[in-house]
């Protein structure tokens, strides 16, 4: 039986896998969402907006065409708040697991960085793995509802209402859902500093990648200091680190004499720091992003554009993509067509792949902001924010998706479920190796896409 | 004296060189037109839009801050004229001048391909080759200055009035310099075929890029059919072709019940074709371009970023920039890191170009639309348009461009100096050789950027 399943696990390839995984979810999530007694008063709800509610629950995206407050009974929400787990923890398991599948060309420390033994095609290896992953988010995602259940008894009269609350505002953050059962995001906790605060440490903790929450479980159990992060770990990482502070300090200054004119300096910090957060993925908002202006809007779409780490519940080109993007810039006009950072050097292969990723994530957008300004007479601002929102599974919204016409709907979900599985399965898939290349540096690969 | 010279070309980097040419360049320029007689009625034009003025024309983008016909007399539209050739020729020179400083990287084709001997710093070759460049560019003028000249005496009362309007047209068409002394572009002749048909293969002699036309000098002049067009032109000549092609059929299709209702199917074409060349670099109109709807905006924004060949009177990333980034992302997704074509394989080099150039046109585009939006508050579509077409040096107008404040100027004018001398020049100064690798087919090098 498990030599069967192996067999024909190993038979597919990695990319169908995951498209396999989220169809399947999909369906699922479609069929879960039409269940009796998921909506209010028997409320009719078209099959296209079930369907895009089940996309943007699967790929952990957050742009809906409905209020989940005003539409779904507690059922309901119970059930959306399952799909977000199926979709926050099947991208990161699956995305390892592909990992483990095209394992061949990956070196010694990749396999290390994964903890499994060097027998990549080991089934319970990787079942170790994924249940270390369900473990691990399910453990934040507790901790965070705990808080934030304790925290909102204040707030309801019952404790089951709390709780509620908590559960969801909490698995929300942390697969980065982007979804809210108060009708208006994070809006009621504009001058909440705990709520924000805790609410920023889950949606980093579920963008920041899981190889990264493993190293850094690694490091912490490790009493002898010969622990080494790996290249990824520190590239993706300090690229979330530098922008994040960035986004965060854009909008400040950017809003200081607009939208923050009259508003406190440290609302206003608040403000641009949970943003600029819901930009790596998050999705949730303090504020209506529309009372931005427009050039704040644009480095939104930005941001989100380029989205959170690999390997992580976040979307986008990714942090590395960028990482390597730069970097090249930097190298290449040196002289230098190798990046050495770190005292490493990143392979020519994923030098070609953020350069494909780049290329592919950005006719795609252009294409879909064309046809969907063809197909709907929205503002080209609001269109660009909400393309860039569904390819980065952000979720951040203008308000323009619930009046989208239904083939633009169908744009708008194909871009969330692409920019959750496609490039990094499109990335697995293809990419020959480059025996050719010699190199003078050790070699180490990170993830991309 | 010769020796002193050519030691003197020799140190200075190719990169100054071609900055420091234009640097010249714009700075005569600015004093021809600061010159007196060249402004109609002692009217007084600030000192920044005869800046202005001087880059746009330089560039041979054609963006204007004044009207022409308005502001200058006969003396002074002389004076531009002579610009745009400083601006058209002067490029193409460079451009080629530059890949012979750098010859010890070139290999014998293209040194075949313009036509000089083996010593790539025999300067008396590089003398010839820019006579040769100059008599070229002179002829196609002259034949078109002529026709149109012939022409428009049914327009005119004088035959003088009808050479100078001959002339400018020819000039500003052959060097895609955009710029009219109509006052209104190319409206006039919405009607006019044969105009408009002169125009559009002007316009077309000047962005196809000049090796492809020594090349097919040679290929006609060539009896014994020995004759191989190189790699370059081949994918140039292709990707111009497909965009020519794409651009009209989009214009015609997309505005086909919007702008061309009512408009005869022949009439509706000709404004599709016509606006389609304009994209590659031509920057005339034979309609307002505010009036199509905003996809289609988008999509000549689009075109105008890709621009025209290398080694042509046109900007924006190039043809080749664009085929090679799309070769590779077809290659690299059947899991070949090399682009075979035509029977070669393209150099990873430049496919490391293409990529760099890629990246640098999108983050100093979208900086500029960020900024341009910050400092003045006009329509996002209207920014990007304005951007792209400076950049492209298309020089094509939504019409804000006047109306912009003076940092928005001095943005505009940089776009428009780095996308008529910028990416050239910083490819040609950045980029180490890439012995490393070692390759089945035949190398040969295409010009990007
Ligand atoms: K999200
Ligand atoms: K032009």
């Amino acid at each position: 039986m498990w030599s069967k399943f192996k067999f024909r696990i190993r038979m597919l390839k990695p990319a169908q896998l995951i498209v396999l995984y989220y169809f399947i979810a999909i369906s699922l999530s479609f069929i879960l969402l039409r269940l009796p007694g998921v909506h209010q008063n028997e409320e009719y709800i078209p099959v296209i907006d079930s369907l895009f509610t089940a996309v943007s629950a699967v790929s952990v995206t957050g742009l809906t065409v409905i209020s989940i407050s005003e539409v779904y009974t507690t059922f309901g929400i119970v059930m959306i708040m399952l799909i977000l787990q199926l979709g926050g923890i099947g991208i990161m398991s699956l995305g390892t697991f592909v990992w483990l599948l095209v394992g061949k060309k990956i070196g010694l420390r990749e396999r290390q960085l994964i903890m499994i033994d060097h027998n990549q095609y080991n089934l319970s290896g990787v079942v170790k793995l994924i249940i270390d992953i369900i473990k691990i988010l399910l453990l934040i995602e507790a901790v965070g509802a705990l808080l934030l259940a304790v925290y909102f008894t204040q707030f309801y009269e019952t404790f089951s209402e709390a709780l509620l609350h908590g559960v969801f505002a909490s698995v929300s953050a942390t697969t980065n859902g982007g979804f809210d059962i108060t009708g208006q995001s994070m809006l009621p906790y504009a001058d909440d500093y705990f709520v924000q605060s805790i609410t920023i440490l889950l949606i980093i903790l579920g963008a920041i990648g899981f190889p990264v929450l493993i190293e850094l479980k690694q490091f912490l159990s490790n009493k002898d200091g010969a622990f080494r992060f790996s290249l990824f770990t520190k590239l993706t990482t300090i690229t979330f680190g530098i922008l994040l502070a960035v986004g965060t300090l854009m909008i400040f200054l950017m809003e200081f004499n607009n939208r923050f004119e009259g508003v406190s300096w440290h609302k206003a910090l608040f403000y641009s720091l949970f943003q600029s957060t819901s930009t790596r993925s998050g999705g949730l908002v303090t504020l209506d992003v529309s009372s931005f202006t427009e050039p704040t809007q644009l480095v939104l779409s930005l941001l989100m554009f380029i989205g959170a780490s690999p390997s992580s519940v976040g979307g986008g080109i990714r942090t590395t993509t960028l990482a390597i993007a730069v970097l090249f810039l930097i190298h290449f006009s040196k002289g230098n067509n190798q990046i050495q950072v770190f005292g490493r050097e990143i392979h020519l292969i994923d030098v070609f792949r953020s350069y494909v990723v780049i290329i592919l994530a950005a006719l795609m957008s252009m294409a879909s902001i064309i046809t969907i300004m063809m197909l709907d007479s929205h503002d080209l601002m609001a269109v660009v924010f909400e393309v860039t929102s569904a390819f980065g599974t952000s979720g951040m919204s203008m308000g323009i998706t619930p009046e989208l016409s239904t083939p633009s709907k169908f744009i708008i979900m194909m871009l969330m479920f692409i920019g959750r599985v496609g490039l990094i399965s499109f990335l697995f898939m293809i990419g020959g190796n480059n025996k050719k290349a010699k190199y003078h540096y050790p070699k180490e690969r990170v993830i991309i896409g």
